[in-house]
This record gives C-alpha cells, sequence and structure tokens, in this order.
C-alpha cells in the first residue's frame, strides 16, 4: 500500500449524494473547509483512494468495490460466460513457461473477474437505454456530478449584476441551469454526450462527455520498462485521478500488457481507453503488414471482456487519403494512423478497420465500449494544420459515427495536434457539423512548434479555447511530450495544465457551476484567508509550498500581507481601508464630486481636458 | 563576473547586421546552424552577453558600451548637465552617514554617468523625430531587427499553398510584408507604436513596441532582501533577457533602489521600466497620504535622469472612480492604483498625477521617457472583469494618450489582469477605439483563479489570445504570482511561457517572419535531426536535459526513433517509409483506386456506406 498515494486534500472531505429515483447511488464529491466556517464543493475523480474511511479497504490485489455491479446485473441484459481464454500471446510471450511473474501476481490475486456480454437480442449500452426513455443509474449518477451541489453554490456566490456581465459564450452549446437525468438521457440519445462504461468495470464511477457539460480531460499512463509490481502500475493510475483525469488511457506496449491491464482496470474509478491496434501489432510480432482482422477482433474481445471503456479505432484513415499526407511537413504522427496507412499501402487494400467497421460495432455493443474514432492524419505540425488529409479523415469520422449511432454504441471523435490558434476554430465548427454534434475529443492543440519541453503550455493555450468552442474533452500533454517518457511530476503538470484548460473553458462557456470556484478563491485572497487559498487551489501542496519558500512562518498564513509587496504596499489592505472610508459616507461625497464633473480638473490644470 | 551568466547558446552565433542609411548601426542576430548544414536566425535579446566576443570585455563595473551615445549627440538637440544631487533618500536613507555600502561600490565603480536633457526649445523625441519625417538610427535599427533576415527565410521556407492556407487573421492590423525604417517612422509617428528609448541609457539597443510588429514580453525584477553585489543585481537582468525578455520592469523597493537602478541601466541592453510612485512612497515613509505632487516630480527626474525608458504612472485612477471598486470582489490589487485611491480619498482631492499630467509630459519629453500609462483599476479576479472601474480608467487612459502625443511624449496603455476567455478580445476592442491604436499593455490576463501556484498558465493563455487579438506587449507572470517572490528558476518559466504566448500570437496573426520558425524546428523533428531541434527550441538545455532523462546517449541523438515510441512504433519512420513508397507510384495507383470510388468497400462490407 505505501505504493499508492492515498492522503486526502488538506481540509477536505469525501462527501457522497445520494439519488432520487436510484437512493442506493453514491456520488462523490471533495468538500473543503474553508476558515470563515463555510464549505466549498468540487468534482472529485480521484475515487475512494481520497477517502480515509475507504482508504482501510483498499487492497489493489483485490480490487475496488464494484459500485456498478448491481446495477448492470439488475438490468437482466447480461451473462457471465467463460470468456476467451488468456493466451501468453496476451502479455507478449510465446509460451507459457516464458509468462513473466506478473501473470503469477494475477492469479494469486483476487483480481480475475467472470467476464459479462451482452445476452443476444438484447440491448445494454447506455445509448440504447436513452433511446428507450430508459434513465439508468449511470444517467442519474452524472447528472448528481455535474451539478456539483449548484443550488447551493448559487445561493452562497451569486451576485446577479455580476452574474450577468460575465455571462458565458457558449457559440451554441445548450448547457442547462440544472443538469436532471432526463437532460443526461436526452443528450445520450441525441449522440451529444457519452458515457463511457464497459458492464465489465464495475468499479468505474459514471462520469459523461458532452459539450454541455464541465470539459473533461484525458491523462495517458503507460507500463514501466521494469515493471516491478502491481501496486506501481496502479500508482500511475491513481496519481493521475488524484490531480484531475477524468479518464486515462492505457498505451502500454511491450511485455506484460494484458495482466498490467487487469490490475489497472480492477483498481481505477475513472474510465480506461485503449488503442488496441498497440497490442494487435505486437501479436503480429510488430509488423504492420502482418496484422490481420482476425488479431484485431481478437484483442478487442480480449479488452472489451477486461473493461476498457473506450477504444481508438483509426477506421478514417483510408486508402485514398495516405497520398495526400506525402507533402506534409511532418506527415503522419499517429502512431496508429501511421500503422494502418503502412498496412494500406503494403496490401493496397482499403483500411480493414472501415471494412470491418459493422462488425466492431457489434463486438463493442455487447460490451457497451465507447468509440474513440481516431485521428491517424491528424497534423503533426502547425504547418500541416487542417489540410486535405486531416478534413478528409474528419468527414469519414463522421460517417463512421451514423454507423456507430445504428448499432447503439456511443461514439466520440479524436481531434489534432498541432493548430495555430486562428484554425481552432475551424476544426470545432467542422467537427460539429460533420460528426453531428458527436463529443469531440482533442489533443491539444499545440499553437506552435518552437518550445519542446514546454508543450504541456503550447498545447495547454490551444486546449483551452478549443474547450470554449466546445470541446468535451481534453487529452493532456506533458512537458516531455517530443522528448521523453514523462515521469510523475510531469504527469501532475500535465494534468494541471489541463484542469486549468479545462476550468477555463467552463467559466467562459458561462457554465453555470464553474465560475464560483474562481469567486470562492478569490474571496479568500482578499479576505487574507491564505490557508483557504492553497486549499481551494487546483495544487494546495505546490501553492502552499511556493508560499512557505518566501514567508514559511505559520503566522505568514493569517498575515494581512504578502511576500511579493510587504505590508506597506499592499493593494489588498490599501482596497480594503478604501472600503472602510467609502462606507463612511465616501458614495456620497464621490456623487457630489460626480455632479460637478471634470470642470474641477480643467480650472486646476488647464492642459488636461 | 561568474554570477553573470554569458554562455552563448548552443551552436549559435551572435551575427551583427548593417544599416543602410546609418552604416554603422549593428543589429544583433542569433544565427543557429544546424546539421543539415543551413542555419536559422532567431530575434535575439540576451545582448553582448551571449557574444563570445563582447563577452570578454564586459565589465558589470563599467557598463555596456553606449551604442547609441553618438546617436544622440549628432542629433544637437540635448545637452549634458550637471544634473540633479543624488541624496541619501534616493536609496533610502537618512543621512549621508547611513548610506550603505552599495554607494560605494557605485562610487568606485565606472557607472556614473553625467545626464542629458534636451535642450530648451528642441524635441528629441523618437515621436518628435517621426512626426518630422525623419528616419533615426533607432528606427533603421528596429526595423533590420523586426525583419530577422525574413527574404531569406522566405525563401528557404516558403510554400505558396501552404502558406495561403495558414494566412493569419490580424483583426485589422497593417502588418507589412517587409518592415521599411519608413513603415517604422510612420507608425511611431501615428503613435502606433513606441521606440522606448531614454536618452540617458545609451547601451539599449532598440526595440519596438506596437501591434504591427512582432508581439514583446516584458519580465519584471525586483531587488533582493540582502543585496550583495553590483554582479547580482546585474545578473537578474541578464537572466531574464537572457530567456527573451524584450523589456525589464524594475520593481523594487526599500533600500538602495537608487544605486541598484543605476548597476542595471549600465548595464542593460533593453529598455527598463519603472513604477516612480514606489520611489515616491518611500520618500514619503511609506504614508500615501504624505505624497506630493513635489516628491513625485523629483522622483521622476531622479528616475528619468538614470536613463529609465518608461515609466508607469497610475493617472487614470480618479477620485470618482475609486467607489465603482467598492462592490468588487477582490478591489482593488494595483500597487499603484491603490496608493493613488487611497490618496484621493485622504485628501478628498483629485489624483495629482492626473491634474500635473502635462507637467509629467514636460518632464518625459526633456528625456525621451515614453508612458506606460498605468491601470490601477484593473480587475483583480475573473469576478470583477471588464466592470464599470475598469472601463471608465481606460477611457480617461484615452483621453491622457492625447495629451501626451501633444507633447511629443511616446506612450503605450496598460491593461488587464484577470479576464475570462470570452471577455478578452472586449478588452483589446475598447482599448483600440478609446486609445486610438497606442500599444496595449498586458498582465496576462489571467483566464481562471483557481490554480495559484500555475498563473504562468493560467495568464499564458490569455496572453496568447490578446496578442492574437493585438495586444503589443505582454508582461510575463511567473509560477510565485500571488503566494512569493520568484527565484531564477521560476523568472524562466515564466519568461518562455510568455515566449511561447507571444510567438503563437505572431503565427495566428500572420506575421510574415514568424511560422518559419515551428516549420524550421518541424522538419528538423521529422527528419530526426535531434540536436537540432533542441538548439532550436526556446530553452534548448531543458529540451535536451528531458531527452537525456529517457535516452542518455548520443547515439540516441541521431537516432530514427524517439523513446516515446521506441523503433518499432515510430510513426515518424513509418510515414518516411510511406513517403518513399509513395514515391514509387503510390500516386498513381491511388489515382486508379480513387476513380474506381467507395463501391470497393461496399462491395467488402456491405454495412458500411
Amino acid at each position: 500500500m505505501s505504493q499508492i498515494t492515498c492522503e486526502p486534500f488538506p481540509s477536505a472531505k469525501k462527501i457522497y449524494v445520494s439519488g432520487t429515483q436510484y437512493p442506493d447511488i453514491k456520488v462523490p464529491m471533495r468538500e473543503i473547509a474553508l476558515t470563515d466556517g463555510t464549505t466549498f464543493t468540487v468534482y472529485d475523480t480521484s475515487g475512494p483512494y481520497t477517502d480515509p474511511d475507504a482508504k482501510t479497504k483498499i487492497d489493489p490485489r483485490q480490487g475496488l468495490k464494484p459500485i456498478r455491479h448491481q446495477w448492470i446485473v439488475d438490468r437482466n441484459d447480461t451473462e457471465e460466460y467463460a470468456g476467451r481464454i488468456n493466451t501468453p500471446q496476451d502479455d507478449g510471450y510465446s509460451s507459457i513457461d516464458k509468462m513473466s511473474a506478473q501473470h503469477a501476481k494475477l492469479n494469486a490475486s483476487g483480481l480475475k473477474r467472470q467476464p459479462r456480454r451482452t445476452i443476444t437480442g438484447k440491448g445494454a449500452t447506455q445509448l440504447y437505454y436513452a433511446r428507450q426513455g430508459i434513465i439508468t443509474p449511470e444517467m442519474e449518477f452524472v447528472a448528481i456530478r455535474e451539478n456539483m451541489r449548484r443550488q447551493q453554490l448559487r445561493e452562497q456566490f451569486a451576485d446577479q449584476e455580476r452574474d450577468q456581465r460575465l455571462r458565458g459564450e457558449n457559440f451554441g452549446a445548450a448547457i442547462p441551469a440544472t443538469v436532471t437525468p432526463e437532460f443526461v438521457r436526452d443528450e445520450v440519445a441525441r449522440g451529444r454526450a457519452i458515457i463511457p462504461v464497459n458492464i465489465n468495470h464495475p468499479e468505474c464511477e459514471p462520469m459523461i462527455i458532452g459539450r454541455n457539460f464541465l470539459v473533461k480531460i484525458n491523462a495517458n499512463i503507460g507500463n514501466s520498462a521494469i515493471t516491478s509490481s502491481i501496486e506501481e502500475e496502479v500508482e500511475k493510475m491513481v496519481w493521475a485521478t488524484r490531480w484531475g483525469a477524468d479518464a486515462v488511457m492505457d498505451l502500454s506496449t511491450g511485455k506484460d500488457i494484458h495482466t498490467t491491464r487487469d490490475f489497472i482496470l480492477r483498481n481505477c474509478p475513472v474510465p480506461i481507453g485503449t488503442v488496441p491496434i498497440y497490442q494487435a501489432l505486437e501479436k503480429a510480432g510488430g509488423v504492420a503488414e502482418d496484422l490481420t482482422w482476425e488479431i484485431f477482433r481478437d484483442t478487442l474481445i480480449e479488452q472489451a471482456e477486461q473493461g476498457v471503456d473506450y477504444f481508438t479505432i483509426h477506421a478514417g484513415v483510408l486508402l485514398r487519403y495516405v497520398p495526400m499526407t506525402v507533402k506534409r511537413v511532418t506527415g503522419i504522427v499517429s502512431r496508429g494512423g501511421s500503422i494502418m496507412a503502412k498496412w494500406c499501402i503494403a496490401h493496397h487494400q482499403e483500411n480493414f478497420l472501415y471494412t470491418h467497421f459493422a462488425e466492431i460495432c457489434e463486438i463493442m455493443r455487447a460490451y457497451d465500449v465507447s468509440f474513440s474514432l481516431g485521428d491517424g492524419l491528424r497534423p503533426g505540425s502547425v504547418a500541416d494544420a487542417n489540410d486535405e488529409a486531416q478534413f478528409a479523415e474528419l468527414a469519414t469520422q463522421g460517417e463512421l459515427n451514423q454507423i456507430a449511432w445504428q448499432h447503439d454504441v456511443q461514439v466520440m471523435n479524436e481531434g489534432p495536434g498541432h493548430i495555430p490558434m486562428h484554425m481552432i476554430k475551424e476544426n470545432m465548427e467542422k467537427q460539429l457539423d460533420l460528426c453531428k454534434e458527436a463529443p469531440f475529443y482533442t489533443l491539444g492543440p499545440l499553437t506552435t512548434d518552437i518550445a519542446p519541453g514546454y508543450d504541456h503550455i503550447t498545447s495547454g493555450i490551444g486546449a483551452a479555447m478549443i474547450g470554449w468552442y466546445g470541446c468535451a474533452m481534453l487529452c493532456y500533454v506533458t512537458p516531455k511530450e517530443h522528448l521523453g517518457l514523462p515521469n510523475k511530476h510531469d504527469v501532475k503538470t500535465g494534468i494541471i495544465t489541463y484542469k486549468i484548460a479545462a476550468h477555463a473553458a467552463d467559466v467562459a462557456k458561462g457554465h453555470p457551476a464553474a465560475r464560483y470556484w474562481d469567486d470562492a478563491l478569490s474571496q479568500a485572497r482578499f479576505s487574507f484567508r491564505w490557508q483557504d487559498q492553497f486549499n481551494l487551489s487546483l495544487d494546495p501542496e505546490t501553492a502552499l509550498a511556493f508560499h512557505d519558500e518566501t514567508l514559511p512562518k505559520d503566522a505568514a498564513k493569517v498575515a494581512h500581507f504578502c511576500s511579493m509587496c510587504g505590508p506597506k504596499f499592499c493593494s489588498m489592505k490599501i482596497t480594503q481601508d478604501v472600503r472602510e472610508y467609502a462606507e463612511k459616507g465616501m458614495a456620497q461625497k464621490s456623487a457630489e464630486f460626480k455632479q460637478r464633473g471634470a470642470e474641477l480638473y480643467v480650472e486646476t490644470e488647464s492642459s488636461v481636458s
């Protein structure tokens, strides 16, 4: 357990809000106690790991409590079955003898589960239920979660005049004042939002991705070169969700990936996504040309049974689009995209993900895996932004969305990449149009290429903007992008950067629950409630540490000044003097003054007019 | 010298381009040698410190070579004079006996200069000359500097089809294909750009601030609590300009500020700005109410004689605006603004900076100090963005601009602050309108308040956007903002973040010399020229260090793969295979394929249609 970060956040308490239609659902939130006696509630992605009560029961060798299990069983549309037989090849080994110690660990643990699938003839996806007019527990869960007790926030913070002035611009989104379960159902039914929850990932706390909800962020993790323990692999995921990852993609390659995926899924409170072509390529010995539909299909089923919630599928990389990339500055930069491009040209055949798309839909429907339709031809430099290849693939993504929807499979579309600021909006507009408002999920975009080592920032700028324009989920970029593998510090930096981008987007869109967080922190700042300022921040420990660097004493945490200006120059302190003065009649004096108008200055200084 | 960073950048050479009208001017640029035998030239703010030839001659006790001295003398409109007598109070001491060792160091050095001022009846500002139709050496200098050898870049990188697709959006700016000295003169004459160069700062390499030029960034420095040496103070400025600060504000307060300012100015290759009210307040014993016009006037002359290039003057904080801040969440957050607000209400008189504005103009004209008209009522939280107080002051800034221009004084306007994304554009539009296109100079703006510890990022997002919309200079924010005093690492992080914002803005505006830098780096990336990728980046040492962390061997610097995907999965490598294949006839095959159209897929998989 020592390797898994389980500390609660400072002055924060995990609370659980119950449902109305489903009273047994417990929606987690983080309640921060402030020093003025009030509390502030924020969205919480960290799962039971930050709950001191749950913490004692957490055992990564047993996995998290499968909170959705009974909901799924109660729907009576799925069945347990024997499942596919796990082979040594799943973990990258040629025979059972060579399988690593990881496999033994998995078998010795309590992590093995019997897989479920939809009973033939039944529908079990969230999209299926939404279309039937049925509100699932998952839908009520996300409705409560998205609301973040906003009624209470409104009572605490609303100021009509101010709210009117700050009203957001949402570019045609339809964000409701309050999220109801029925609103969630309707958005899922329209395909404007997805709830990525595989029936084999009952440990997942449901979340929703769509432009009428809070902007979400995705963090990527991968296996280590030398994998030492279950705890170490689980910790990467726990670390990412602790700092705010709404979803996590496991991009592991190489040895032990099947077993590691089991470790992660059984312990993961957020949706997990993968790119199945990576594992399929491993099974094909790393040779793109040797990939077959059969290998890919087997991999899809393998991962769906384990509980992966969304698959990146590069079905839009069509043979005829490949030559469009030849004149680019950076060609094809998506791994999946380049693998499929190579396969297509080697065989001179159409992409088998495209030709077998309906069959893929059938498999994903059986487990309620959502599509994250890959953008294999995304630009890898601002020079290649918004070009023919990119938009040709986007149009194909739009066609594929329709097919997914025909099969009751939830779908979102992946987007770029590297896009200069003035070309970002076109991406969002084209996606909304071509993909009929399915959620957009972009990587950044990076707004310039000149800062390797700082691409969390070059991309955070673009991410904030596209989130504002309507992008539903932002895939993070770490400082190591283009240079190396991120360590824990890099992962955290990437996540905090993207939480900033997502929240800045929510504020600009005028999300009704978003700006109160800024207001709460600003009030704390103005009242010199230093501890509250730290505790309300996205990263309380860094805020505190930075303050300690200059003014380490405890007394400084209640001081009515700070290190930047010192006591004499503190503008906030002076403002409070001004305010006090104003309350003693300043307003009246000023009104008199105003009436007399500008003549006063003219009298004093004739050249000022 | 050991404390001053003088290393040249890796594989980079300082070059100097001569003028045509003024053949003796030498405009510095950084030429980066690439491993493919070509070179790439970038803008260089680092002064002689990164020039190995000049380095040996640098002695911070003698100051930099006064490159502008002869230009100024040749204009025959200024005279040396005895100057104001330096008093112990200038350095915060009550008597000469108590003056610190700093003063002795200054006197022992060769840094003392005789001040110059404009001869009565003459005009010596860049604005005066521009209006006379005269191109000064400073104007030709900035024209060459802004061009950054763009003709050569165009020949090297231009691709008509691509350039057409990526054409920027500049919101009505008038960026020329090539910057001529005459264009510079005209922009200065119109008040749309300023060249902040005090006649007493001859060491300064001229630069221009205006929305039809490259977006600039400003870094703030301040004195240390315990000042140990001239070198230490000079190093802060050198460090900031090394990483790209186009201008530096010295926000020092407390003891020894006059002497420290001499240290900095005599060694500084970029314009230096100050907020004179800070020092004036020191002279008034730290009591805002005790400030007088006489103290302030004396301070202006003191700093103008030293060579400060631009003054922040909070003349727009009018008495009648102060009550408008009372209902704000964060009141007045500008130090200067709150000092003046307090003075106004304590005396119930109009701001003396406003009533004496014409006199201030006269003083600043005598030395060619530019105005940076302060925004003392800028919002300190997104809750207060774009409110009545903020825009009332902006309108007054616009009036004051007119007065400055009447006096031939160059002027730019300071702007916010904390603004959510959807309200940023309104700031730029209002400033262009009310201030008649004078350069705008904003602090961020921060787009959310929830991330203390990461406000370089919350503000970098807003800075990139407002730079795109037309802001001419971006004042950086470090990670320590709101929490503590920045160390060297924080200063560098803030600067790199703002260089990213400024460059992303230049690219989005379609600045004709901007995007080639991205293209050069992307080409290096795609060709696996790792060293070139590092050397072309804003921060070569961090890029290299990050790469070393995962793949430390020298061989990896020429490897055709990287640590992120390894050799099997490298999409760039695969693309190069694809490209090779394509060159062998792929295009033709694909054309055949295209002709046959979509039927192929329909035959194979009927449900995909």
